[in-house]
């Protein structure tokens, strides 16, 4: 539109000036961050593709019970909750929930096993530090109704694949296995005798263990107002028990006969089929921070131990019973964008992700315009990715700005071209040009 | 894991049983959901390619007075709004906005004209009824930096481009396309004069005409405590003009001279040169409901008059300067995917979107699943989709199941077949069987 006609409307009181950043702890993508976000997201949907999981979806926001728990996680305190028309609503701080709420939703009409995926927004509300927002991307992978650890050998292979992929090998990451259920049988004739409901929340404490430290995780153990309460010796013994970095060690502690210890072993033998134990080392101390696991636990590290953790997951048999539904055995993982992106960014392992421009097309006048118009159009229609140039710029700017996007060619029609039918092809590479039939 | 192990963990109290379904106005996709979700996305998102308009995307949640303006638009009123840890947050109830925001923030250091296309999701608090939701998705390509209808035609272009995609033709869908900016021409002299800032809410209003009719819009635009106040009569010529359904008849009432007009001829002229003309129909009627369009403005309508825009856009050459930056022209389109699904459905022209699974790997037993792990690995990376039988499963469940998932093949792996090397692959779609070398 011209600039006078637009120019002549009703002048509105311009706004006080607005915040030209967006709120605390979240992002803007412009194009070349939005590449990086869509090879990485295209790189999870095309793993999840391999191994033959269907893509789900669920609203950002839910009813905010779905997601209060009253084991102490962090995620539950950091929900981003809200009061809106007498509803309690939260932004999704997970994906888990949602996907358990649509389970059981279709419980019955459902074939099990079910592979779902997700690329999901999550929000917590934390204080903003570096490379720690309130918003990230998460990439969930679930299977639901598989009871054996060939599930979690699954996941777990499927994210060495992703990791292969972006570039990365077992030197560079490795992922930690544990058994909360290993923890439990050890604990369960001890500490957990009559209060078994106390194992939740002392997962949830001992979680905290590499960001606090023994002593306060014993602190919290034994604290006389939460729910675990131990004496201080009983905490002692839990926290050694998570030194243990091998099966044998971890072994020694666990009663005779364990199904824990068992499926532990069973697991590290499918990853040795798989060819991905060089990923894989067992490691006690990993519980994660979420109630809900009851199984296998597993996270994933950079090597030089820099970043926080890149991925984690594990077995949640109960969630749906505790929800109300019906017991399905399920088994999930959740993969940020955040922890990835800085460990590739740090290894120099970042794609350069230009755009994907095949051509300008540019008509000298407006005389030639209809043959640019028409141009563009097949070209397009021949699917490759075209600017077609609007206004009336100068042909330097043009091949300047072409050059600048990364167009591989520039189509000039001037009068000449026009009156002849041709087209003038610049290819931006190789500085060779042609004359081409329009 | 185990059932034992984890059944024997510690019991949590049940919660209340959970709301199964979303919160209202909001959906889950399922599988087959997701399929034609992304199937539509993936179609925008190739249109946009194919004009080289490049991604971006900002963050759902937003500072509310991004979104709030005073003119009385529908869209300000149902803000998802809400205050948090003293904040005043919105969910994003449109892209423009944010957009505008990002492109202020590096105003100085971008190279205009700017193309970028978004696909977000985009919240409105409002009652909610069939095809209505609270959380809708949409397209939105945008232009910043291009003051001629060369921008307008680009959109327009594309926008048939998509429709014609989806199987649409121009006897399926047109696009109406007006000029606020002629209706301003129009009126400057008389009801506008020395009240410019009456031009945006009687847009605001004007909007209403198919939703309430002539009659109760000729009230909103005389009501003595409203922004614009007219009389009586006044206000029934400003209905009237809205009533020109050709260029022609519009340009009895437009001033001598009119640029608006002149816009507007340059526009079908150059839809004529794109080939698509025949899209569009000139409609006074049309006039947006947002309070910041300045010029050309168009929707898109089913030709059977039973649904709502299917898209809509134009050009806001002031949104910049009213928010406090610079002076951008800018014109953009919104395309949302509910009415759109509609439509195709209605005409039988969603496609079936099976799952994309090439083969199901079974092992009849544990001696067999290594030789199983292996082979699924094998096609994965060879670029297949495959689902491998974690359980023991039966294999007349398994051929049922895989047929059911749309598989193309089954591998199955037996004592023989493992001692030979080799594997029996049966072609599910032609009952064919075969025997391979693993």
């Amino acid at each position: 539109m011209g600039g006078k006609a637009a120019r002549a409307c009703g002048k509105q009181a311009p706004m006080a000036k607005i915040d030209l950043q967006p709120p605390r702890g979240t992002r803007d993508f412009y194009p070349e961050d939005m590449r990086v976000r869509s090879w990485l997201f295209d790189l999870f949907r095309q793993v999840a593709r391999l191994y033959a999981f269907e893509e789900v979806d669920a609203p950002i926001v839910e009813h905010a019970e779905l997601f209060i728990r009253k084991a102490g996680e962090e995620i539950v305190e950091q929900l981003y909750h809200f009061t809106l028309h007498d509803r309690h609503l939260a932004l999704r701080s997970e994906m888990t929930p949602s996907i358990a709420r649509m389970v059981m939703a279709r419980a019955g009409g459902l074939r099990l096993p079910l592979r779902w995926f997700a690329i999901t927004q999550n929000w917590r509300y934390e204080r903003t530090t570096r490379g720690r927002r309130r918003e990230h991307y998460q990439w969930n992978m679930d299977i639901w109704g598989e009871r054996g650890v060939g599930a979690e050998a699954e996941l777990i292979s499927a994210i060495t694949l992703a990791l292969e992929r972006l570039g990365l090998g077992p030197a560079d990451v490795k992922i930690r296995v544990n058994s909360r259920a290993l923890l439990e049988e050890t604990l369960r004739e001890g500490i957990l005798r009559n209060r078994p409901e106390a194992f939740e929340p002392l997962c949830v404490a001992i979680d905290k263990l590499s960001k606090i430290g023994p002593e306060a995780v014993c602190e919290l153990l034994c604290n006389p107002a939460g729910a675990v309460r131990l004496a201080p010796g009983e905490a002692r013994n839990v926290v050694e028990l998570l030194g243990a970095r091998s099966l044998e060690e971890a072994a020694a502690g666990a009663p005779p006969g364990s199904q824990a210890l068992e499926e532990l072993r069973q697991l590290f033998q499918l990853l040795e089929e798989y060819g991905c134990r060089e990923w894989v080392v067992f490691d006690a101390s990993v519980v994660r921070g979420l109630a809900y696991y009851t199984g296998i636990v597993f996270e994933a590290y950079d090597t030089q131990g820099k970043l926080r953790a890149i991925c984690g997951g594990g077995r949640y048999d109960r969630l749906l019973e505790s929800m109300g539904g019906a017991a399905i055995p399920a088994v999930g993982f959740g993969f940020g964008d955040a922890v990835i992106l800085e460990l590739l960014a740090d290894r120099g392992l970042l794609p350069a992700r230009p755009r994907d421009l095949h051509g300008v097309v540019f008509a000298f006048g407006d005389a030639e315009r209809p043959a640019a118009i028409a141009l563009a159009k097949r070209l397009r229609r021949a699917g490759h990715s075209i600017e077609l140039v609007l206004g009336h710029g100068k042909l330097r700017r043009v091949l300047q700005d072409a050059d600048r996007a990364g167009a591989e060619r520039v189509y000039l029609i001037g009068p000449d071209e026009a009156a002849r039918g041709e087209v003038k092809v610049r290819n931006l590479r190789t500085g060779e040009e042609e004359t081409l039939p329009l």
